[in-house]
């Protein structure tokens, strides 16, 4: 922070950049939502990485948070957050040990969807001295992890309920879909009592609450958007909090522009299954395709624009996957009004273990 | 370091794991094949980002090396390399301030392919009181930066020699073709010295000494290959210096396993145009296909294996994209025989600008 105003048109290329504001609209709609359908919502820290916005979601009434690995748990849990959920199979003496000392200064619940994850949580329950947290992920069309069948499932929450240093919490799918009520009604219908069933997903999250069944939202995304929600109708792009800022560095041809942002930048995520093409759009020039990329350039087909972008000028880019983005920045830029308020290291990026 | 040996298969997954034996011969057979045709080489570093292997690739007999960003050449000067190309165009007054920066402490290179980098890199000269050596980049068929003919590189190559700051060095492309040695004739008989002329690609170096006018080899994959460069005949298995370790965290039905590695891990790049599908190659299973990656869950479609792995089981992959998996990891492990010899800190990583 400087106190003299820098505008983020100032600010060396390529640099991701993040409007609070949206930030906090987009905060403010979800917890509403939840707040309206009597959901508990647990955002997904893998968006932003930032323990900050974390506290901001917890302040503004999450039950506490969502991390896929240890790391982002830990760094979570230095910043003082609480009640976190790794949704994600935990296998292994080195993994029961770090959660074990986090279960120690924190309410740690994890998913398990087989019984190599189950005995790695339930050392570490027995480490920490107090039981940890369970959920049964089952696979709710994702084919992913997740159990695949009522019968797993049954089987596995009794080796919990009989395990010592756990404690059955309930059920985690991804995403939350029709199958995720069927499955949770036959769970209950065997007499299993469920207090949380944790569904997730961003693009359909503004109908979780039709999911009969489902008590929890996990959701990540929501708090900057990307080009693929906006493609799926689940965002607008005024909801869209995080751009990329360019710059045309080469014109070599009347219709190709290369922009000093490639994959180490963008990531080289596509839109799944989406009719767009191209790794990210170009906010001022829509009929321009991102249509290639190396590590550091962009190979911008404009052969479909009207008006071209000139060398040397500034472009702003909306990602296709956000999350991935944010990993590979060390820091990101936070701002309001087109000033600079901050820039923040990405405290949980790069933490895959 | 630690005085007890720890065995690679004991650390903890996922985790890149690089075998300096391997990367050895792969630095010496380079540059004995640079060394017998008479080529200079000034590896790419941004396959490791790790100042050590740069001294080693200089040690070995290395001109100097190349970076992209000037984020990667400043660590790599804090580390006491010199001769450094940045291949890469420079605009603006922040990378001028930075370049001159650089040319008052290394002897600094850039290449630049219009005006506007040429402006800059000349402010960087002026500013640093000492010429930059400049390389007029031209479009070898990559359809990237570069210009595309004979006519303007001549323009340019005028303007370089009547600028200030500024000493012209020669040509630079990406990567060395048939057209590289046609567009180089054409600039010499044009009357035109050129001291050097840059060439570059791993894939095609074994034959870098066949294309006429090149001087020089840029070449950075070769330090580890991966499986692109296995799948295009420029490498063998037993070439590849780094595999990423991962463990079998699911294995939800009979033909899908689950691995603790995903596109935060591996990147989401595939084969360029290769045949071989999936996003790596795991080493002792090679008919199972890593089918879709999540940021942290790869997905492994295992029915076209005989044996499968089963959960809980390592596993080893060879990346599709090795320069990007390096971009990802905050530290790399350095191994000799199987046993961890340090764990280095990748010091270049995430450097964008």
């Amino acid at each position: 922070m400087t106190s003299e105003p820098i505008a983020i048109t100032a600010l060396e290329t390529p640099v991701p950049v993040i409007d609070l504001d949206v930030v906090g609209r987009n905060l403010s709609r979800m917890q509403a939502y939840a707040d309206s359908h009597g959901l508990a919502l647990r955002p997904h820290i893998k968006t932003h990485k930032l323990p900050r916005f974390a506290q901001a979601q917890v302040e503004l009434g999450a039950v506490g948070i969502t991390c896929q690995k240890l790391g982002e748990a830990e760094v979570m849990a230095d910043a003082g957050l609480d009640d976190i959920l790794i949704s994600y199979p935990l296998i292994g003496p080195d993994k029961a040990r770090r959660l074990a000392a986090l279960a120690r200064r924190a309410t740690m619940r994890a998913a398990i969807d087989n019984p190599l994850a189950l005995e790695t949580v339930a050392l570490a329950g027995q480490e920490a001295g107090r039981p940890i947290g369970v959920l049964v992920e089952f696979d709710s069309g994702m084919k992913r992890t997740g159990v695949t069948s009522v019968q797993e499932a049954l089987a596995l929450i009794a080796q919990v309920k009989a395990a010592d240093g756990l404690r059955f919490d309930g059920l985690m799918t991804y995403p939350s879909s029709a199958a995720t009520a069927e499955f949770v009604r036959a769970v209950k219908e065997a007499g299993v009592a469920l207090p949380m069933v944790s569904g997730g997903g961003t693009p359909r999250a503004a109908y979780a609450h039709e999911i009969e069944g489902v008590t929890e939202m996990r959701v990540g995304t929501y708090i900057y958007n990307d080009r693929t929600l906006v493609e799926l109708g689940a965002a607008g792009l005024g909801d869209c909090a995080l751009h990329v800022h360019a710059t045309v560095i080469s014109r070599p041809t009347e219709s190709r522009a290369i922009l000093d942002c490639g994959s180490k930048t963008l990531s080289s995520d596509l839109i799944p299954r989406g009719a767009s093409a191209g790794y990210g759009l170009l906010i001022d020039y829509p009929d321009a395709v991102i249509e290639r990329l190396s590590e550091e350039h962009g190979m911008v087909d404009l052969s479909g624009c009207a008006v071209k972008p000139a060398l040397g000028e500034r472009v702003r880019i909306l990602p296709n996957h956000v999350c991935v983005v944010t990993n590979l920045h060390n820091e990101v830029v936070v701002s309001r009004n087109g000033l600079v308020e901050g820039i923040w290291p990405v405290a949980a990026r790069g933490l895959t273990r």
